[in-house]
């Protein structure tokens, strides 16, 4: 029977018996980690041949015969260019490998335009006095603080099953040139697990925004993190946008931080040649060079892309159960009682989980007392303020199995205390 | 007979004479770069067990349990900040390990204090008008790249042997609020080679600066960089700083580049707690943190401070040698003739050469023509402008030494050249 369905007395004495099944699990005293996407041991496993590739008896020359020991190199080895440049589905011309994080190089891109532009003729974002960003939720709330960090207002985009509202997008970036960027997680988004449709791609790459310095922060952090064979496609955005010559207005972003190591992986940025000129023109300035030896360990470990898709295949392995574990427990426990909505990602990190309106925080509150720290509720919504108090983002891949199905099972029982707490309340 | 008591015709036939060695020099055909500081192969190769030091069976958690495979520790593992905040001279709680570059930690937090200002309260260095920075040289152009590339005014202050000009420094810093900076490199200094006295350290200690939101830029890059047991000293900044209370004023920067891999080491910043805590807050926006893994390699194999000396003792035995062949060519070809001037550097990665006036320029070319390509004359100021045209930085480390003979034999004849046809124009 569905919640919505009940009388008062079902609605109290199905709270009752919730409540002890909550208390009788508090009394269990767990303690579980659900706060970040973070990969498993098991999955870090995975990847300690990385530790072998380069050793003391190594030669360390790259492809040209640069010393990848030595200065040098400020756009990163011709085989990484090769490798990550087919990862994120640009041209060998049109990408700079770089240190272990793609955050970093998103922080140093916008801290760039601020400070020096676009490109060598346009005004820094800086100097354009109130600046706006647009911001598709529920999202990646890193990509909420950046922004946030740096005083850019921020305006909510709703997300929906094929992308973000384009309507809303196209008619906001026509209109107003104070709006500089957008930050996009088109496939397997962080939270929602959807990718974006052909459809979404190319409205994206045909944009026709006020401001000529507006640019689109394409995040694509999980185009290889597939958690089977059934999996998305997305359309090579930089490709769209040249039939339209919007190429300068994308940024792409991505890394081996959950291929390889997190934190002490690859990072890549991809984007039209006119961009990666200027952009090595200003990281000149920046440093010497990111880490060429750690790119020719990554680039020796996985041999090529084929390499790279077998151990996204080994990982998902280890990720797929895991999400079916979450999910097996929402269909069993909360689809029959009609309770909050998901969808079921074939990629990603990520669940993403719709609660009753007005429910989140109380449910993460339930989850903290009950011993399951999630991620917080309202952080994928810039300011943290989630105007429905509605998401929750559920990040599986960090604990084992075992103790997931327990995680998983307060974060239902959890649920359904918050959802029939909030009915008899109304 | 020195140049400058030669008659007319002893200069004609002097100048003859050398142009015929320049001459049968450059029918050689040789090809040497002497332009930047870079270790040689065999250096590089006494740090190969680096790469062994962590591999497939290796335990991946720090001393605290951190698994370095995986996110988390933005500031660095504890056993990194060990080990690196004693190389630079300061405590655990003031340091940040962090990437490959400390170039990058500098542009960092010059662009933090740009865009944010150098703490809470502080108007941020961007919304101040114009700025200006003491540039003591001859001194590191990848210094003033950042300077000049962020639009700051950048003012020359001479070198001493024992340190920049105090005098200059401290009238011009409390007279002049836009002033906002200083570059240091106050052991064995790029490119003289001097350490800074004991005195100097003190007066910048406790410099009273108009700004309050003046800062040191101590680029400690050749702290444990000493060439034999006869080594110099530098008194630890951050320590006398706090006797005046101005401890908020210092930034310390060091890495490992020249000590294990350029390009491939750790880089690391020191700084007051307080400074390090404001640090930390911008960067947890700006990264998840830094390669724990590459940390782990290098504490590892190092093992402790001593380990970090003893590695430095055995690079010192390749390196001497290339100082002695460069100081003993200069010596034994151009202190007879009374051309120029040098200084014999106990430690760092230069010999800093002091041409008569108006003549550096001509002999860089004359040594390109020669086939010997140096660090491009003017380099070593601001805007690349040599007042005198006197300056050029010799880097001896990169070629073999028997190659290294010839560009310092070409060195010389090229000086004897350019001096004695600036003698016969005047």
């Amino acid at each position: 029977m569905k919640l919505c369905e009940m009388t008062k007395e079902e609605l109290v004495a199905f709270k009752n018996e919730v409540k002890k099944e909550y208390e009788a699990f508090k009394s269990r005293g767990l303690s579980l980690d659900m706060s970040r996407g973070k990969p498993a041991a098991n999955q870090l496993d995975t990847a300690m041949g990385l530790l072998d590739a380069v050793n003391s008896t190594s030669c360390l020359s790259d492809g040209n015969g640069v010393d990848c020991r030595n200065y040098g190199g400020l756009d990163g080895i011709g085989e990484a260019k090769k490798l990550f440049s087919q990862m994120i589905g640009v041209s060998e011309k049109e990408v700079i490998v770089a240190g272990n994080s793609s955050l970093n190089l998103m922080y140093d891109t916008i801290m760039k335009n601020m400070f020096f532009g676009v490109n060598e003729e346009a005004t820094p974002w800086g100097k354009q006095g109130n600046l706006k960003w647009l911001c598709p939720c529920p999202g990646y709330d890193r990509h909420f603080a950046i922004t946030e960090g740096f005083g850019i207002e921020m305006i909510n985009i709703p997300m929906n099953s094929d992308g973000p509202d384009m309507d809303m997008i196209e008619k906001l970036v026509s209109e107003d040139a104070s709006i500089k960027g957008i930050w996009c997680v088109p496939m397997y988004s962080n939270p929602t697990g959807i990718t974006f449709s052909d459809e979404v791609v190319k409205r994206f790459a045909s944009l026709q925004p006020k401001a000529s310095d507006f640019r689109i922060f394409w995040d694509n952090a999980y185009c290889v993190h597939h958690l089977s064979d059934d999996r998305d496609y997305l359309l090579p955005i930089l490709e769209e946008a040249k039939k339209h010559g919007n190429e300068d207005m994308i940024y792409i972003f991505g890394s081996t931080s959950k291929v390889s190591f997190a934190g002490a992986g690859v990072a890549v940025m991809g984007a039209s040649e006119k961009n990666i000129a200027y952009y090595k023109k200003l990281m000149n300035i920046q440093t010497i060079g990111y880490d060429k030896i750690n790119m020719l360990r990554h680039v020796r470990f996985f041999k090529d892309f084929e390499g790279l898709e077998a151990q996204m295949k080994t990982l998902a392995e280890l990720i797929n159960p895991k999400f079916e574990t979450v999910l097996d427990a929402l269909e069993k426990e909360l689809s029959p009682l009609g309770i909050g909505s998901w969808h079921k990602p074939k990629g990603g990190y990520f669940i993403s989980f719709m609660a009753p309106k007005g429910c989140a925080k109380r449910i993460a509150q339930l989850c903290k007392e009950g011993g399951v720290v999630l991620t917080g509720a309202g952080a994928t919504y810039p300011y943290g303020k989630d105007p429905d108090d509605k998401n929750l983002r559920i990040a599986p891949t960090y604990p084992p199995v075992e103790e997931l199905k327990l995680a998983a099972e307060l974060f239902c029982i959890s649920t359904k205390l918050a959802a029939v707490e909030k009915l008899l309340e109304e």
